[in-house]
Parts: C-alpha cells; structure tokens; sequence
C-alpha cells in the first residue's frame, strides 16, 4: 500500500507544531486580554445549518464536505466557524449579551488546490455578538491589532463596509438581486485583475460604460478622508459611509490606524456592514492573514427574531505561520531541555529524571541502552540543549556530568545544582 | 428551521470551555516535562489507511464516517490518533528513534449513542515509536501516573498483556483465528458481564466447559505475585507473562503501583503485547479515563519492513471533565478578571482598559453604554470578579471606583494603584 495524505491536507511534525502552538497560545492570551471566552463547537455540523439562507451562500456550500451518518441525516464538515457561532447563540437565547467569544478549530473546504491552499486549515475567530455600534467592530480591530504587535508582524489593517459597496451599486441603477454576485465579483478584484472582473460582471449583464465607472470609484485614491470626499460627491448620502466614518473615529481615539479601501469585498455572503482584511507588509505571503466583519442578520435568522448585531475576525492561524518561518527564526524542534543518559545506570537515570521533571525541567531520558555517541547525536539531531551523562563513577561522588550541546562544555555537577542551572534559563 | 447538532455531539459553552482548556493544557504540561514533542495530523484521512490490516480492524470500520471528496477519493473521519501517527511515521521514515509525540485533537466514530458515548470526542494521547523494551511501557504509565496526580484525580491503573491472552487461549486449545473475536468478546466482561460474554462465546464456537475454564482463569485473584503464580501454575510459560514481569519490576524502580488484571482486553484489533486501562476511584464515571498499549505491528506495516515496536496511552478528556465536575469546585464562567463601566465616558474608559490589558489583566469594558445596575447584572452573571466604575467625578479626581464582586466592597484608587492590586491576584 502506498501511503498518502487526503489531497490538499498536511501533516505538522513536531518541529512546526511547536511554533503552531506558540502562536495559538499568542493569539488566545489577547484574546482573553480583551475579555473574549473560549467556545468550542464540533467539527461536524448538521448540512442544514450550514446552507441555511444567512450562512455562507451557495459559493462555499460548492466546496462543502457533505456526508450522512447511520441514522441517514445529512451531515457536513464546517467550512468556517462564524455559522456553528451563530448556530450556537441561536440555540441558547438565554446567553447574556453582548456575547464575546474567541474559537480555534479545522475547518474544512474541498476546493480546488491553489498555492498554498488547503482542504483542512485552523482559523482562530474573535467574534462579538448584541452589539450594534461601530465601537464594537473598533474593539476588534483594535484586538486584531494587538494580536499582531504581540506576534512581531508588520501589518496594514484595510476596512470597508457592504452597506456602502450596495449604495454604490444602487447609484449605479444595478438592480438589487444582482448585488451579491456583483460584490461576490469585485472581491476577485485584488487577486485576478480589472480584466477578470470586468468579464464577469459582463456576464451578470452590468454594461461596459456602468463597469468602467464603477470600478473607477471603486478604485477611489488618496487618504481616507479624501475618498470620503470623493465617495460623498460621488453618491451623496450612504449609512455605510456614515459608519466607516464612526469606525474611523473610535480607531483614532484607540489610536490604530487602518486604510479605507472601497474595493475591499470579501467573498462571503454573510456580511452586512463593516468588512476588514489583514494585509502583511514586507511579506511573501500576499493572501490576508486575517479578516472578517460585521454579519448583522445570521444569528437573528437562527434565533428566529429579527436582526442579531455581530461582528468578529478570523486569524488564518497557515498564513501568520508561513509569514513568521520567513523571518528564518531558529525552529525549536522538541521541547525537552534535557537529556539524560544513562550508561547501564537506568535505575539511577529514572531517579534523575523524575527529580528534573518534579522541578519543572522538560526531560527525555535514553531508554534503548544505546551507546553515548549515538545518544549524542540523537540529541544534537532533535536539537536538546543540555545531555546529562548518568556514568557509574560519576554517581558514586553524587555527581552527573552537564553538557552544553552548543558550546561542548561539560560540567561535574550535582543534580540540585543540575536543576538551579537549567531553571534559570 | 429547528436548530439542532449532529446526533451524538455537543457544544461546549465557555464555562466548560476554559475547564477543557486547563485540563489539556495539564496534560500538555506533563506530557512535555517527559519529553514528548506535539504533533499534529488532518481529522481527515484516506479510507485505505484507516481499513488497512493492522489499523484498527472491522468493528471499528463499522463506526467510521465515511465520504469522498470532489475528485471521488474515499475520505473517512479518524477514529483514533493511533492509525494517523503510524501513518505519519511510515511515511517519514528518516524519523529518529524513539520517535516521542503527543496529539491532542477530535476523533469520531458514528455508533450508538450509550451513556456519555459521543460521536465525536477529544483524545489526548501520547506515544513512543522504536523502543520494544518495557521500560517505554513503564514511561508511559509513569507518565499516566503524574498526569492524573497533576489533576487531582485518585485512580488505579491496571495492566494486562495481549500475548498472555493468546497463550491462554492457545492453552486451552482455541484455534488461532479465533484469538480476535474471542479476545473481542473477553474485554465486554466488564461492560455486560459474565452471561453476555458466555453467549457470545457459544456463538463463536467455543465449547462450555472451555469457556467457563477460561473465565476462570481470567478471573484469577489475588495480589500481582499471586496471579503470575497461579497462571504459570496452569498455562506454564508465556512471553506475555515475562513481559508483565519485567513492567512491573520497571514500575517498582518508579515507584508507581499497577494492578495486574487477566479479564483486560481493550477493543481495539491492533494490540500486540501490553494493555493498560485507568480506572477512576470514588467516581461515578464508570468507563476508564484513559487506555492504551502497545502495538508493534501497525507501523511495521505502513513503514514496509516488519516490526516497528510502539506502545502509547490515550487519555479521555470527556472522562477526565466529567470526573473533575463530580467535585464540584465552583467554575470560572469568564477568563475576565475586571470589567470597566464608563459612565459616558467612553473615550477614557478605553484608555483604562488600555492600560490594564497592556498590563497583562484580562479586561472586559461595556460597549453598549448600558446603565450601572445592568451592567453590574451582567458582570455578576458571568462571574467578573472586579468591576471598575469610571464616572466623571472619579477622573476629574484621577481616581476609579474598583468594586470587589464578592464582598461588594467598593474602593476609590488610581488606575496604577489597581492595576498593582489585580496583577498579584
């Protein structure tokens, strides 16, 4: 049998894991600086949820992983973690609000298998639900910039809002049921082109003279306030304008600065409001690395109650870790500090061990008896900083020897004095 | 449309949530102070690898999700964490030995939904790849053992060997395919008794009076000394009884107490030589906590070149909740610590919050400009355990009200004074 992965899934060996984790561990303390609670939903969800008419849209449900379980009820794999939210709060009117929840979890999108794409990849989602004004959608983006300071990424938050890509439409005379396909087009703006674009639209029966106009307003320059102008002479009066301009005002007060981009759509079709992006700055990976935004109507169709505020981000947990293995930081490839050897003193060695471990030292010991090179080189090769060597002459003066695996240097030391070296460090 | 999940799952609100979260990372915590690096494989596999002959044989496969992605490949969720990591190391052959790493992640199996059966459930498990000797058995029960001290849970672990079942079932003269069914049946002992085992039994073709001697023998009863005794009285010598010896001498050196029990079996096909099983005491939660073995032909296979020695345990984190809510020590609903009121103040509570985060003290702040007493409703419902009022009064004064939900003992102090006052909570 030859092996294989499913297509468009990875494996994450130890010495990726590690910094996986590390940045999970990153993103979950600031999330919990912020006041957001973990919520963990399951990975399957009923198929009903998933393509109920406030979810995703009939894009994703294309890429949807459907299956059934004995009892035949159709069942699917999530693509994201915004529809088992709401789900979520749907079923538990009860909960107080607003309800601030973070999640970390595999979702799932059998989609062709672009660069760097896959079928199985996390997302770390912040999300805030019962709140309606603009400083709720600040609040995120000002944690979404917090997260990134603390992770050393350089970034460019870009924001826009769909109420007022719909205004522009209208201005446009485009008629209503065409403005999700045409959104669902101009967000392939950034990645395939004006031209791509401007054939799509052709074919949703957007003339040639209303496209050019559009995009050209769509590609409005300059700062902020400047297309804020323009778009104002533009379409007059827009309450998306008026709230990218709140927005904008609670980020200066929080002091984060963010690019209002009016050609930003974002391919889902939950959105309703405010959407943002995280580009990385100086970076290979050129996808965003996190986004989101404001999805006023999914949870109220779940709660069966009008409209539910809500808004939040997802960190795309693939991107942060490609953008930070191009920094070429040294990969910590095992989390042992220590190694212990013993050389047929494996009574002995187990005591060292569990001593190192009851002080809070991570530690591997030799336990295949093999030789002190080999063990050498095991350690070097799974990159342990310190080898003990266990020796019977060694152990008869209450002594081990410490080795630094990086300097060579080697010590006679006790093992207390072993344990107050390797905990300062 | 009515809101439902999957049969057999379960969301996990975050009162639960942060509880779940403690746990696995005590176990992490553990798992790495003994060496073992994280790993981390797709909850999606290719059917082949799941059904191949040594994973975890048919009863299981009856219980696997099933599905196929666009291009008709046969897809199925995990059952395990076991059958991934052979695969993993079978197609990274250049791993070093022992390879030690841990996997903490959803594992699903579409059966009946028992009693705290779910369809999908989290196991923690930890393995050591390339080492036959027991004293990597002897590790992991160590590890076991300083896991569940770290929790606070009293249990008693007990070991058997699937060698010593077959040479007793090679005693009494049962044919060698039948070893599996039979083995199969042995491990319902427990769960359905005597009668239930005997029955199946019959069906399988065993005679009465074997089975009742056999029974019997399983049955044996005493110390460990007095077991090994009265089974090398009847069956004479057996591999699978060396083995148990040399663990269980490795677990004195330790120090750690195991009780060695013939009627273990453990369910699943590719148990070759150790079992063990974690029994919690004083608990109501029946079912083990965690289980394991060792199994030294699964990797063997997918590496293509006979035997790879493995052995691992898998720790029930649903159990381990369970067990740890029967003691009902209060529960943190919320991992905020404060909650900051602004009193049309929105702007300066901002900075506050600002502050207390940058101090590392998870903050909460009202965005909905609700008045005092709902907010301090709704501080309360969610456990908050510090409130911060900043009135207008206060800040003309450069003070902010702190009020200690628990003894409602409300304090005027500068935000440096109780930012000093709840970092050494």
């Amino acid at each position: 049998m030859e092996l294989q992965l499913p297509k468009g899934t990875k494996d994450f060996p130890p010495e990726e894991k590690i910094v996986r984790d590390k940045i999970v561990s990153t993103l979950k303390n600031v999330f919990e600086l912020y006041g957001y609670s973990p919520l963990e939903t399951p990975v399957i969800e009923r198929y009903d949820v998933l393509s109920s008419k406030y979810a995703g849209g009939a894009e994703i449900l294309k890429e949807t992983f459907k299956f059934k379980d004995q009892g035949e009820r159709e069942l699917a794999l999530r693509y994201d973690l915004t529809v088992p939210l709401a789900r979520f709060v749907g079923m538990n009117p009860n909960l107080k609000m607003p309800f601030k929840r973070y999640q970390i979890g595999e979702v799932f999108r059998d989609g062709p298998i672009a660069s760097a794409r896959y079928r199985q990849f996390t997302q770390c989602d912040v999300d805030i639900a019962g709140c309606s004004d603009m400083i709720a959608d600040a609040e995120i983006i000002s944690l979404t910039n917090a997260c990134f300071r603390k992770l050393e990424l350089d970034i460019a938050i870009k924001i826009n809002n769909r109420k007022l890509l719909n205004d522009i439409l209208k201005y446009f005379g485009i008629n209503e049921e065409k403005f999700e396909p045409v959104i669902l087009s101009l967000d392939k703006l950034e990645k395939f082109g004006a031209d791509a674009v401007k054939n799509e639209l052709k074919q949703k029966v957007i003339d040639e003279k209303t496209t050019a106009r559009l995009l050209d307003l769509i590609d409005v320059k300059g700062s902020n306030e400047e297309k804020i102008r323009q778009l104002e002479n533009a379409i007059r009066k827009s309450d998306g304008l008026d709230e990218i301009k709140q927005l904008l005002s609670y980020l200066d007060i929080m002091g984060i600065k963010a690019e209002f981009d009016v050609s930003l759509a974002r391919g889902l079709s939950y959105y309703t409001g405010t959407v943002m992006e995280v580009v990385l700055n100086d970076s290979k990976v050129k996808s965003s690395a996190a986004g989101g935004g404001r999805y006023d109507k999914m949870i109220g169709s779940f709660l069966g109650k009008g409209e539910m505020p809500a808004v939040g981000i997802s960190f795309g947990l693939d991107r942060i870790y490609d953008a930070l293995m191009e920094r070429k930081v040294a990969i910590e490839k095992t989390t042992a500090k220590v190694y212990v050897i013993p050389i047929q003193t494996l009574g002995e060695g187990l005591g060292i061990a569990k001593k190192l471990r009851d002080n809070g030292i991570n530690t591997d010991i030799d336990l295949m008896g093999k030789g002190p090179s080999k063990n050498l080189s095991y350690a070097n090769s799974l990159g342990i900083p310190f080898v003990i060597f266990a020796g019977r002459d060694e152990l008869d003066k209450k002594k081990v020897k410490l080795r630094d695996m990086k300097t060579g240097k080697e010590e006679m030391l006790s093992v207390e004095e072993v344990i107050s070296k390797l905990k300062t460090r």
